[in-house]
């Protein structure tokens, strides 16, 4: 996997790429199959492993050329391997993806890859919260100018700074914790019709076809779930948290942007990247390229929005699939940007030096509000205008602790 | 407040309305006042009530023309009520936004709209629940054909549809109640530096500070927060769940669009629009402008998560800017759709007999999957082809169930 | 009209409004009616002046709160004015809207306030031209740094950076001018037949429904067109152009955002903005006003392109009502942010010692390239390393001219 | 190339590849080195052909990966050719990209990839609309309903409406003629700084400059512009023109997915698609997947406006970077979906048996509007009611005659 116009994407390793969702298609089905013979519905001889089966396969790029005849690759992926298996294995060809309807296997395929991507962002969310704990540490006390509209406001300190990025990053851990990645089992019309009949002779046959389900999930490593073909819910509330994730990763990038610049110098980039004519630069890569990500991926989760508002039928034509190219771009740029800001952040140099240069040269303009907060309290002002800053640190701090503390 | 190109707007009433901002702005000003006042930070005489505030305001016009000069609307208000204070209440005038920044006061005026804008869509989503509960109960087994991709392809029940949309309704609204409505109390810089300077000879002035920023969440309704002036999850999680809601009513609305067509029959609208010209028209005009929302509401969300990962500095110049009228213009439209969806839910007319018509037209295709499945088990079919239906329809009933009893 | 959420919104006065559009579907009615009383179709008795039928309405309140029922206001509005001209005026009531549909009373409507929008969107590039043209005298062999991701790279002059703005007004300028504002005349499906079957007693029923669309067209100062019902280009070259605009402006905005930064101080908004607590705050608000526009702007085009993509029939239930208050937005959004912009490049203050400063600061660092360079050429380096820039600049101020040259 | 997760993809082969961009990035190397040549500037030496250059690069994954650390992929490419240039041909190696900036080269190389897209637009255009004009003569006359909001509205005849889609896919050529492909030649900051100084023993070194770009565009087939780096309207004028062309088919494939509805039975596409499960399935799968392109456009041009708007500096930091991948895809799936579309109008079946029948179940419902206009014109009903409809149709086949006569 490799993306020339994507720097970084090599972050993602081979995380839904075409190799790696063909191979949890095929996943899938086998977990299926085999459910259906530890339950019962087929006999032992249809069982098959993921690898069996993915031996049957070779790679991707015929599947993706034949996807387009019935407008999905598992079409052509479930006829190649029943072909492949007729021959020596003909219960197991006879009996795979019984049951199952194409979007089964792709929305559970995608969930495995999504499940993948949020294990991911949450690994890079604590090291990320480690860093910029490690940065309040070092400057929680360091003065800094704050500015607003790009303004010299009042005086802060760069530890609060690091503190606000960090409750962004918590914020984002939170949502993270929240999003399911179920199984979809349904059949061709959420009914599961097939697989009760299949298990026609079973004493409970709705019975037996959720546990069968139950167990597909479980061996996937995917939440149990109600068919949810047309409640595309899961969907969506994937591509929003992922956005959530590059808007405080964004932010963050911006700000070290700016901070970065010359001209203010309180922060730089642990490895400046150089430039293809320009011997002396030293340009702020990693914030660069993470800010790339946080504008386009806004883009993408709406789709996924249209999408899920234009479903209709029992299962629609065209939203459906403008969702799997969709997520699999979001989650891949995601977990590199994710990457990404981690490494920013625990090379991020830090001059408090120049802060505190910067915020002398203000010095009178950012105590304004406190000499005119004076005329109204009529009390020499304090010593300091720091506010709440210890305060609020030290809350943000706890946060950070439980949240590091947990079993990821 | 009218919107002739929204038509259906009337539903959010003033929710928002420049009238209702301005109304909430004064409300955080006096709230905040009187806070001030409770932890003896000001004196009594400084009080003042949010009805003696809004009194001293008049109507927005002026205040949005004066909005320009400083880039947002709370500078000439604050500048206003101080002058109109200075003569009989001087105490009033001299506290007045004393410890805060424009910012605590937009971003929290637009919380309290937000809070109302989300228990307005709590009660939809509660009646929504209650007419697909009883649709439910009415047409339970009602057959009916499965369609995917447009074509028929399994039977089904018309229970098991509404279910399906059910299941959207129960999703959206547990989104819903994840998202809390934070006060915003930060002060010019996110530190809380003038009410501590304010309080600078009570006890312990930091404690002070923030006891009045949780007062004053608290008299508003809203949950108390550390300063959120740059982390912006607060308005994306609104503008997510906004989005999660006009999903679910889009794909409802959709299938009521496509059921509804003279040629399919299956449902109507119950009460259809007429035209301007055509005198037999009977438009499904609810389903029309629900779907309408659903296509402008994404676009809108992204923008907000455009603008969050855009944040710099303490307070960005744009990205801030551009949330406020974003906001409100989707909290309005979600109000009116989700009123509409309602409407449309509680009326729909239901035809079972077109449904078995349209079923029986094409009884031999849509059980091509039971006969090849027959071939596999062995078996004769089955007398019918409805899988877990039954299950499933008592699984999401459980949820609203559950959903419904909550105290709202 | 005013917007409390959007400052400086009253730039776009009354563009649009719910008045105005009530004033130009009212002046649609009316014109048609005239045109067909002076084709022949109606008679003498039946023809109303936009004054006249203006006259019977009253205000938009009433009428928004109405179009719900058949979902739009032309709805409602043809019955009002047909109830209230029947005692006195029986043929215009008989006549009015015969031979038109909703639809082509709202398009043809939105268009004329597109038309007009466009009107002054051209004007303001035309002014901001000009202030451009001045810069560029003013300063154009003014040294400054050029910066590539935010760092130092090269010598340039203020004057070419102003050119570089200068070429994307002008670029919008050329776009402005390719885009239509065509009148809607279709009826009922696009077919003319309402406006064929009444003339149906003429020589030629169909060239004179043809003529009666191309008079109405003329009247209302639209471009004649064959019925676009389906075909929503008009409205997304719309969208587009106006977003090329916000983009131009966006930019321009960004870099006064940057260079402005004290640190930096190269330039400064003539008249700049205050705070609602901090007595000695000079903030951009004109830049950060029109960058707020230009984040906002690509999400609404993108609405009316997904509305586009989603017709079907000969009107579509949903994406044709999403298009109006988008428009609507975008378009009043547009014409403030081209006021602003205008206003803030004509005020503009720029500080060349600031610039030769910074410049002399990073003095080595920018002509590294010029060393490198001179390491293949074996020669000296130039005295300076300006390349092109007066060609470039010259080149532009062409383009700038014919520009101005042209006739409005 | 291949893309499971985007059946089709196929039909863009290599169009805009990684491969494809490698190639064109180094042609671009290879052009300004032998302009270089050409003007005098480079010894003769120094010159290399694409093709002795590309030789030297092997494929595209190591670049790939080593393109984070500049940001930017030409930068390891530069040096990967250079030192492989070294030892056999220094004057390449030491002449190699001189004068240009790693902008310069990618710029140019997406508008290699862009000319090439939009070339392949073209031709599909040109194909659609001869098969539209086909089913124009086939079924000029065939009498069907016009729908509005889903429900019949008047007669029409599938020769008008086919005639409005072939207005859509005109006026999509008509604006896609009107898309320049610009050169990118600015050097590091947009002056031609180096290139001037390495012409600087020429008679005219700005001139030199200013030709050697001119050439190096000739060579290249773009066409000549000044530098563009911080003025994006080349890339969202592409951006925009393609999704105007997806709009087009979009609103075509909508069309023949509700047409198709067996319950209505109209057309139906030439080659149905089948089902993993269901046998007797006959799936709209071109419309479907055009559909699928037709949701996920517009997302992807407003992220290249929202670039555009947040360019600052001589090079931003993140905007320029979000654009080539997103650039990338949108030509990439609109060039599969004009493929798609034209077979999917080449073997559009049409039954006008069943558009008949629909009208008749209708008619006096779709005649209602001619009723109330014999009351108006108190004369008898005419015959038929499709008023201008040939007229109509006449005007477009002059268009698409005009179109399909251009030379391309």
């Amino acid at each position: 996997v490799t993306d020339l116009l994507w720097p970084g994407d090599y972050r993602a390793d081979d995380l839904l790429s075409d190799q790696a969702v063909l191979r949890d298609l095929v996943r899938v089905e086998a977990v299926w199959l085999q459910s259906l013979v530890a339950h019962g519905i087929a006999p032992a001889s249809a069982g098959a492993s993921p690898d069996d089966l993915l031996a049957l396969v070779g790679d991707a790029e015929r599947l993706a050329a034949e996807a387009e005849c019935g407008g999905n690759p598992v079409i052509p992926l479930v006829r190649l391997m029943r072909e492949r298996l007729a021959a020596d294995r003909p219960d197991a060809s006879r009996w795979l993806h019984r049951g199952l309807t194409s979007q089964d296997v792709i929305d559970s395929a995608l969930m495995l890859g999504a499940a993948a991507a949020l294990a991911a962002m949450r690994r890079e969310l604590a090291a990320q919260a480690e860093s910029l704990v490690g940065l309040v540490a070092a400057h929680r006390d360091a003065p800094a100018v704050a500015r607003t509209l790009t303004q010299p406001a009042l005086p802060t300190t760069f530890g609060l700074r690091v503190t606000t990025w960090l409750s962004g990053v918590l914020d984002a851990a939170d949502d993270l914790t929240r999003v399911a990645t179920p199984v979809q089992i349904g059949g061709a019309a959420g009914t599961l019709a097939a697989v009760v009949e299949l298990g026609g002779d079973t004493a409970d046959p709705v019975g037996t076809a959720r546990a069968v389900a139950a167990s597909t999930a479980a061996a996937l490593g995917l939440s149990d779930a109600m068919p949810w073909h047309t409640n595309r819910a899961p969907v969506t509330r994937l591509g929003d948290v992922t956005v959530r994730c590059t808007d405080a990763w964004g932010w963050i990038a911006g700000d070290v942007l700016v901070l970065g610049r010359p001209e203010i110098g309180e922060v730089a980039e642990g490895t400046a990247g150089g430039s293809s004519t320009l011997p002396h630069k030293a340009n702020p890569v990693l914030a660069t390229l993470v800010r790339r990500a946080a504008l386009a991926a806004p883009g993408l989760a709406a789709t996924l929005h249209i999408a899920a508002a234009e479903y209709s039928d029992e299962r629609p034509s065209g939203p459906w699939h403008a969702e799997w190219a969709t997520l699999r771009t979001l989650l891949r740029r995601t977990v590199v940007a994710a990457s990404q800001t981690s490494e920013l952040l625990r090379n991020l140099r830090v001059d408090p030096d120049r802060m505190a240069a910067n915020l002398a040269a203000v010095a009178d303009d950012v105590l304004a509000e406190q000499r005119a907060t004076a005329e109204v309290t009529r009390r020499a002002p304090s010593p300091t205008y720091l506010g709440a800053t210890d305060a609020i640190i030290n809350a943000v701090l706890v946060r950070a602790r439980t949240f590091l503390e947990q079993p990821t």
